[in-house]
């Protein structure tokens, strides 16, 4: 039975946390929200498309940076109120030009972990 | 300087989500939320400290269960809104005994990817 969206778990916005996640080396890239259509579009497309809250639009990852997300899993979690997209990352996920959106570390002294990719 | 809770971005709850990651092996654990007081609490402690939505209190990750999750670095994300905490994780992370809460699989057919832990 193919998956529904309509399964899933949406805040009062109408949207569900979608974490993206490095196929291979694991690093976490980010983290945005898909409504129930970008669920299906992520699914139906392969290319993983998010919900933009400051747009209110579709956001097909890396459509105008060429950064794209190829879906490569998505997993539900147990309360189905969170999503896992394992994903091929072309180019940095951040649009800071860092590879992963969690560059700052807040362990003790504040410090950035990583420099934007060259 | 030490690291403030309140430059954070929190949503209307006062809630930020974050990420629990496992050490070493980079898997993807779970995902809960904190108010700037378990921010605070999880950074001092050095043990993850979520804020429970259905009970509106501080939930000490495994204090009842003895599934802790010790802090090992406590990263934010570039809109200060998405926080990653990289974690050792003391036997399984999710309630229903599996070491992730995000074990199904809904790409193509619906799959419980993980079995519980013995």
């Amino acid at each position: 039975m193919p998956f529904d969206p309509s399964t899933l778990v949406y805040d009062s916005n109408g949207l569900i946390p979608c974490i993206a996640q490095a196929e291979g080396t694991g690093e976490v890239l980010m983290m945005a929200w898909m409504n129930a259509e970008s669920v299906a579009k992520t699914l139906k497309s392969g290319k993983v498309t998010y919900w933009s809250r400051s747009r209110q639009a579709f956001w097909v990852k890396g459509e105008t940076s060429g950064h794209t997300q190829e879906l490569v899993d998505l997993r539900v979690d147990c309360d189905r109120d969170c999503l896992l997209a394992v994903v091929r990352q072309e180019g940095p996920a951040c649009h800071t030009n860092r590879r992963s959106c969690f560059y700052t570390s807040v362990v003790g002294e504040e410090t950035e972990l990583m420099a934007p990719m060259a």
